[in-house]
């Protein structure tokens, strides 16, 4: 199996619900460095995972929708505690919705014959002692 | 999956038995710079895989009792080489029974219908240039 | 010259004045991981430049009256940018007044002779790439 | 799982053939930082995944044909784009087979019952924000 | 004395002259992490040592030049060695160049009177375990 | 000014005399990642601060009499607190009559007119969160 991984942040402002955050119930903020990892089983005819560049153009461009916001008033975010490990899964979703959408090329589609990006992890790291992350299989589009 | 990545360290002098050790066979010792990861399939209700708070406790807590100690002198680890390898299964070990018996609170419990914590990496990272790491699923509590 | 240095972290929301900061006028937010070094010419009678103990109780008790802020909350920072750079500066202030007080021990204590501590500086990483810092000589107290 | 990683690092100038490439169809070079991880299900009979010391010095030899070479005028590589995730695959085959031949010992000889090392990954950092990787099972020797 | 620092790379290839440099005679590259670090006594009125965006594009642009090239190539470097050290020389006097035409704003100009912009340090990390830098003070316009 | 670094690492055990220690009056241990920074004010006739494959050398040797060692059993070091600070003056110490004996070449040597290394400094990072420097001017050899 091959990976590649490109490294980008964003920086927000949020506040938590539940007793279990403690402090985090008032208004703070983080930044979050992003490692976005994609896995494929074979290279592609130009002997790459994908194209570093419009990986890292697509990362950047996910991360310029929560970039300098205050996610407590993204309707997106309504009702939801703003995780380290839920926006993990957001821009996980974004990337592969995305990568769905051709955004890194023809041969990163996923497909049924195991062609394709087949798997990808989102990393944020929130400090130099704490991180979080979501992976999982990437869609085949029907 | 999700998972949540906390670090600590801890400070040990230890010796080792076996040529292959060559001069680490004298009394030396360590700093481990300690990752603790955590995994599970779904979120539990307040959006986390686990409260951080306490991840980082009962990593303190379980490297407290290694930490300034001379490992050749405790009783748990006689005739053995406490490797780094085989250092991060007794890191796992002992936080895989704290977390069995709630430390890490009640949603972290694993379960047999794959609610819960479901899988630990430990890592142990002896320099720039080494580290090591034991993984495994969390045993589900009869 | 001697110089040890300790690690912490804090997060924080604030929001900028002025067209240069671009989107960053917006609320958002930031972890900064911060690292306190401390200079002397000589070692103390214990062989240290500062009880590493205490000098990372000093950090942790500076950085915990911001940690989890909105700092345009704060009537200290009433009117001001509370930028990387600017913040560098309060938490250098803060631990000075504190090292003055006697916080990190009688041995510390910068003097005309050029004993104790002399010279300190304090660096916020705001992400993988960019950090500031403010550094500066340790006042003597008169 | 218990695994072993051990870090050394090679410079190498090269050029790419194909639009996607861009600028890096030039001469140019890299820095390739080298993670070599070792993993098997329980440790031999000294406590250890692997002796760290052979690992080292097989990765170091590996990397010694590599180091300070224009890929583009080695004959292996003739017509192919030797991309990061390439060259951990090159890494990768290169040091399974001086497992294979027993570089690393008698005991991490990977073999049908499972003994032995089972799983290696190569993993190339070209920079702070992009690295790559290539992972598979050891293959066992007939 | 306030300091912020941006960090970007660039990857090239060369090759030396002199028997110092033993394998390192051949054609191979490197990645360079660099670090840019500005310095000056008093902030600005926005609060800040420089505008952090322009820094980053400055170190962009100065880097675009060098990036993807092999130096051997370059008039510029003719009958040189571009050392690490070297390197780091030439985007130092790169980017005060950039200064001094005032790309880094009006306010960043470094003046007589000590305003502005004082002191620069250029750091270039070719691996894990090397580096080199060049600092100086900023250069006053006549 | 121009500086290079090279990184290499030891490992100890020792123990340490005085309240202010508390829990480190044990047997113990660290790993020690040394820096080892050598600054000069113009590059040598190959371009250079120094040799790198010497600076590496000697970093090397110097480490390898530490290395694997119980500091407490070092008659060098008899009642003494080998803390992180004093380590590294020892590091530097030793670095320096190596230099000052030519062990990085002709070039190297400290001189009155200015040539040659002028400038050192020693880190030892004892933890992701913990660590110490000595620094001072290189002898000029009468």
């Amino acid at each position: 199996m091959y990976a590649i991984n490109v490294r980008d942040h964003f920086m927000i402002a949020h506040s938590f619900q539940g007793a279990v955050f403690g402090p985090a119930q008032r208004m703070h903020g983080a930044t979050y460095v992003v490692d976005l990892e994609l896995r494929r089983e074979a290279l592609d005819s130009d002997g790459i995972v994908v194209d570093i560049g419009l990986a890292t153009q697509v990362l950047r461009e996910t991360l310029a929708v929560l970039n300098f916001q205050n996610l407590d008033e993204m309707p997106a975010f309504k009702g939801r505690n703003t995780t380290t490990e839920f926006l993990a899964r957001v821009v996980f979703d974004h990337v592969a919705a995305r990568i769905a959408n051709g955004a890194m090329g023809a041969q990163a589609l996923p497909s049924d014959s195991g062609g394709g990006l087949q798997h990808m992890k989102v990393t944020l790291h929130e400090s130099h002692v704490a991180w979080a992350s979501y992976e999982g299989a990437l869609p085949v589009r029907p």
